[in-house]
């Protein structure tokens, strides 16, 4: 018995042709599984359509009527897949969240799968159909329509992956793989054979948008191999696995951008916990999300703290600081637009070192100005103007060999 | 405790605006009813652009997945409908066909309401809030979501009625009310105020498309009386009610015409029952619907058969009426397109004669020949070309004085 849940996004159902081509390569798929799972988003950008019309009504619209909105996009397209299934020959079934059975908190708008009730589904597993699940979506215990948040479809799929026993999930989009950088800015970027999950989920948080967080580490604590891979070719994709002796280590794996980033300094801020908590407490309160942040302790108990926030939240951002610049003793309150994130992950960092070094190099030696840098085991970010991020990341990519796969190393 | 449902048609839908237009229009109900239910369609043409959708997948889309794709229209509605309620402060929530408890068989596409499990919606309209109930659709025993068919929203708006004990029923539109004649044609027509649940059942059936059959049944057998009205003004519309000693009696009380009607004439045919069974089976096995019927008895027990089917039903008709002339043992098909049905409906025939001589008397004044005849207690329907079909109406609407109310006549 082989099971395989696969997963569409929206551009792979963008128009009824290529939900069609979706339909064949899930057709294809059950030629070589006794098992398959579909799982769809929304076609193309219907979600963004329906949202809009929401906001047409009225600038708040609750979330409970929202969730009732924004499911009607996997149910179109889930049931146009299962009716491509069905003229092809292969008898297949659409789903909703609710009636596959899948159970959430009541959080709308954002909520969490607590259990998925799968006996209806594995009926029609059982009985030989390929069984199409909308993507993004559940019930909640109060029989509420809910949805789970930005890249909920991923979610959907490896929790059903999980449910069945399926030891892999592909996830099909418009792209070939995870690359080594964005291959829009990297003419050689080459597109990663195997990565780890680590890796993989550092990537994700660094602007390279493949896969959400909580899809990954659902896949990870259920030992699922993800497999990212285009919609529009044959070609095997990226697997994502537990890092494991097949995987060849290597000094950088990949190296993510995020641009529109922004910089914010507190000047001469009293170093005390109270007051940081203040500032984090502040900011939380009012949705903004912080990335980055330093501090640079001085002999004095004064320091600079440093952040970067997205830069839709600049203004916001700073009117909140300055708010708060009196009550926490601080002096002023600078900022900085036009910057991007650079960020170079690789598992190879936690036993060698010197990819920091090696990094502040390479971007000195081209004149690129470092306006801050973080770093964790396995990654570093450094943030830089706007107008540098391609020199960058292409100086970058030269010095780790990305274009050759990356710098060998040997494991620890 | 007063009770009401009103239910928004497409049109009244059709665009944000329009549905903020139409949560206006149900927060003005709350304020005069303690318990409203408002029921709605799809916005605009959303269930025929859904089909194209289906349409483009394949050429035969399986009706359950069809169900599954055309219920998204009126969840789309509803969930934008509540939003606008609950940011004009009235709160409100909106449910699906499931979630309103609407349960029916399994006939997808046509399916028949079984019972309305009311517990759901009840709750909330204990608590004060307006419901906003999905028309048009259901759930089946086997729990699979069902549509009613064509004008199935009025259904669920007359079942729902039915159900909380409503003794009203508004159905808002993009026309006044129900007209004498159909006011594009005839200048002078005059919107109805009260007319009887069969007159309506006979308009309904012969052109006048302001409401189906079925939701029409379910009133009368519940004693709930429909209104008529218009989304785009404040102006009472047409009610329809069991007809009492409120209602004026007229002779002929509206004109309703069809156009792009065919005649097929099977000539000669023996004139023996199971010849007339044969005919009618094979059409009815083709999804051929048939309206007007006569035959003309000859003494030697040969006949014409005559009967009409819309144009587009016209080529197969004959098809198959030709492939049965041997079998039968009649000489020859024969038949005629570019015809119109009209229609003259009124309760005060059933008690005056007449009608039919000031009818014939009227049409051969000014030239206009009558291809066929069929007659029932309240409705008199003739079959003219369809070039005459304007001049026809008009002759008649004056003659029985529709664009005064209508020739009184006393009560029998």
């Amino acid at each position: 018995m082989s099971e395989i849940v696969i997963k569409f996004g929206g551009t792979s159902l963008a128009t009824p042709e290529l939900i069609i081509n979706a339909a064949k390569k899930a057709a294809k798929t059950k030629e070589q599984y006794n098992r398959v799972v579909v799982v769809v988003s929304a076609m193309g950008s219907m979600t963004d359509e329906l949202t809009s019309l929401a906001y047409k009504i009225t600038s708040k619209p609750d979330q409970r009527e929202l969730d009732m909105l924004l499911t009607v996009g996997e149910r179109i397209s889930m049931s146009l897949f299962s009716m491509a299934l069905n003229s092809m020959g292969y008898p297949s079934i659409s789903l909703t969240g609710s009636q596959s059975g899948i159970v959430t908190d009541t959080r709308h708008g954002n909520a969490r799968i607590r259990n998925i009730e799968k006996e209806r589904f594995l009926k029609h597993l059982d009985a030989g159909k390929i069984v199409i699940i909308a993507g993004y979506q559940g019930i909640s215990y109060a029989k509420e329509i809910t949805t789970l948040g930005r890249g909920g479809s991923d979610l959907t799929a490896v929790a059903i992956a999980a449910t069945i026993g399926a030891s892999q999930c592909d996830i099909y989009t418009d792209v070939e793989g995870v690359f080594t950088a964005d291959p829009m800015i990297i003419k050689n970027a080459r597109k990663i054979d195997v990565i780890s999950d680590e890796e993989m989920m550092e990537l994700s948080g660094s602007g390279a948008g493949v896969l959400y967080p909580r899809a990954m580490e659902l896949a990870r604590k259920n030992n699922i191999v993800i497999q990212i891979r285009s919609s529009f070719s044959e070609n095997t994709g990226t697997f994502i696995k537990e890092r494991d002796d097949m995987l060849e280590e290597v000094l950088v794996r990949a190296i993510a951008c995020e641009e529109n980033q922004s910089m914010i300094r507190i000047r001469a801020i009293p170093d005390r916990s109270e007051n940081m908590q203040l500032v984090f407490r502040a900011l939380a309160d009012e949705d903004i999300t912080i990335d980055m942040i330093t501090k640079n302790v001085s002999d004095s108990g004064i320091t600079d703290l440093s952040f970067t926030v997205g830069e839709n939240d600049l203004d916001k951002t700073v009117n909140v600081t300055r708010g708060l610049l009196e009550r926490v003793g601080a002096k002023e309150v600078t900022f900085k637009g036009d910057l991007a994130k650079v960020a170079l992950v690789g598992i190879g960092m936690r036993s060698h070192s010197g990819v920091a070094a090696l990094t502040f190099e390479e971007l000195s030696k081209n004149d690129i100005d470092i306006e801050m840098i973080t770093t964790s085991d396995i990654k570093i970010s450094i943030l830089i103007k706007s107008e540098n991020v391609e020199k960058a990341v292409r100086v970058l990519h030269d010095v780790f060999e990305l274009d050759k796969g990356g710098i060998k190393i040997s494991r620890n």
